[in-house]
């Protein structure tokens, strides 16, 4: 049983110097240690250990770098006031990975190990979750393949490795609302295709649309279903969300849009809230027609990093749509204080959502 | 001017002993020495070099850990009877690897030095390359993204490097006809993504189809287009031709096909013999239509790791098509031996193909 497998604790000697709270800003600065596993194909998974943070020492010919099997995921902890430390429904995250892991021909990963990795590390790392509002530590644990051969097959070896990084908030913006340019060109993902899974291919595929909307002043992309081009299916690397005439709408997971987990979330809330919402094919067109006839109320994106991001102005085929003026709606804004309260234990969770650590 | 940079060479002291030429398998031996060029966003590409092949060593929040921006190259490197080195159309290679890297927004590489720098490894290692009928020494050159941060955006930092393996016959088979899986389920690439790109992403996405193929007797996938599910695409990580009625069809390049350089290669080929050919698209049901009407002739596919691939039975939604007699085709045959015979220099070379090392 892995899951009774012991991880060795190799201690940092030399401490780095922690960065200023309001400076951290996202993924930049790592803390003090890393988690390791290896996996052989005769051997499982073996050998879990927190060691010193540390670089990565790898064959060129590792499959990681051709075929890109790799596979992450992306969680928070929180320090509460009273100094107890939260996770998010880390168990969504290491079952989404091993969805992915699916996906993508990499071995499972037993549940109970990766989560006491995840705990283990955050405690030996524990005076590295920021403190001030907004701020958190995030958690991005990855798989990669390890195994030095060129032929085009699943690895027979790989590393599950999972790194912290305190973190500001994510757009520099805040939660003000962003300006989304819908893309017509590029596509990220497409029914068949790997856009389900958390996957490096799929960031990778859409950094040229990314560039080309920051180029023409917007922060991201809404992409369109990669096989009739006029479907909703996400915004740059979040799910998104209407509201229309009083109804929350959001597209459907159809195997190209990430099961994400702040989505899931966003539901719960509003079905709690007695809001309804309704999870089907979205048109760009009738998106536009609501945004026009004034029935769109809101629009917002939902993901780990930004947590609600709301969205003041489209521009599909150069055609504006400004969204309730360019101001943060109502939704939006208490569905954020509401999640961020939860997550940093300033409000009841009364869906069990947060984990202790320790 | 990059052209100018002088390559450093570190000569490895301890040479590592050559595996026996009949059984070198592909890509799992490397050779004494690997070419590494850096790219800073201040610097540009710099400190070219050839070291003892050895760890790439990375942060583990290097980008092309987590969103998967890689590119990468194959090309081989052959021993004529004479003792001369040649390569085939090395520039194609460079010069796809500069459209792949513009599509994943890495920076462009001077051609002048990726050539300069294929030649100067292949002298330091020449002694690699193994002279038996049928192996060659096959040429990785790849890129990938080094920066450490983990915001989704491309990386500020590359390393361009170049590693070699000398091979036997890529498929066990040999030459010998093989049986291939039509992929109804799984997507490899739509238009608008990067379908095009020779980048890691697209084989990861490959994997589970393949492995599914493998389950079921086969050895590759044929793989249908993402929006239609009915036109011809590509075959494994091959380019598929098939002649039906004395004319050669292949797909056309769509954005979402590889431009393969064997594929260009046999199109001039054919032509040359003036054997007519046609790049267009292809719909299965066409092509099931005449195998049973008897005027589908040959299939292939086509690659620098296969050179030709004779297709000899396809099986799509369980039924299957015999091409054939699943016996090896004359045209096949031929375009198989031209072009390795060119490669190797024993058949001349009048497209001016071949590129002397030194």
């Amino acid at each position: 049983m892995v899951q009774s497998l012991k991880i060795e604790i190799e201690r940092s000697t030399a401490k780095k110097e922690k960065p200023p709270q309001d400076q951290l800003g996202f993924g930049i600065h790592f803390t003090d240690h890393m988690f390791i596993i290896d996996y052989a194909e005769d051997k499982g998974w073996h050998q879990p250990r927190i060691v010193p943070y540390q670089p990565i020492v790898l064959d060129p010919a590792a499959k990681v770098f051709h075929y890109g099997q790799t596979i992450f995921e992306g969680l928070k902890a929180y320090r509460t006031e009273n100094g107890r430390i939260l996770l998010f429904r880390p168990r969504k995250n290491i079952q989404r990975l091993n969805r992915s892991n699916e996906r993508l021909s990499v071995p499972q990963l037993e549940e109970g190990i990766a989560l006491d990795a995840l705990q283990q590390l955050i405690t030996v790392d524990e005076d590295w979750i920021p403190t001030e509002p907004g701020t958190s530590l995030y958690i991005r644990p990855f798989v990669i393949a390890t195994q030095p051969a060129l032929g085009v097959s699943p690895s027979t070896h790989y590393q599950f490795i999972i790194i912290m990084s305190p973190v500001g908030a994510y757009y520099t913006e805040g939660v003000n609302p962003v300006k989304i340019f819908v893309e017509s060109e590029y596509v990220r993902a497409v029914t068949g295709g790997v856009g389900e899974a958390k996957t490096a291919g799929n960031y990778a595929a859409g950094l040229k649309a990314q560039e080309g909307a920051k180029d023409k002043g917007y922060s991201q992309v809404l992409w369109l279903d990669g096989v009739h081009r006029k479907y909703i299916e996400e915004v740059g690397s979040m799910n998104v969300f209407f509201k229309i005439n009083g109804t929350v709408h959001t597209p459907a997971l159809n195997g190209s849009i990430l099961a994400g987990i702040t989505r899931d979330s966003i539901i719960q809330l509003l079905k709690h809230w007695n809001i309804p919402v309704e999870e089907r094919i979205i048109s760009i067109e009738e998106l536009y027609e609501a945004g026009k006839n004034g029935s769109l109320e809101e629009a917002f994106g939902t993901g780990t990093a930004a947590v609600i991001s709301p969205i003041g102005e489209l521009n599909w085929r150069a055609e504006k749509l400004v969204i309730r003026d360019g101001q943060t709606g109502e939704l939006s804004r208490k569905l954020y204080e509401t999640l961020t309260g939860i997550q940093t234990g300033t409000i009841p969770d009364p869906f069990d959502w947060m984990v202790e650590v320790r």
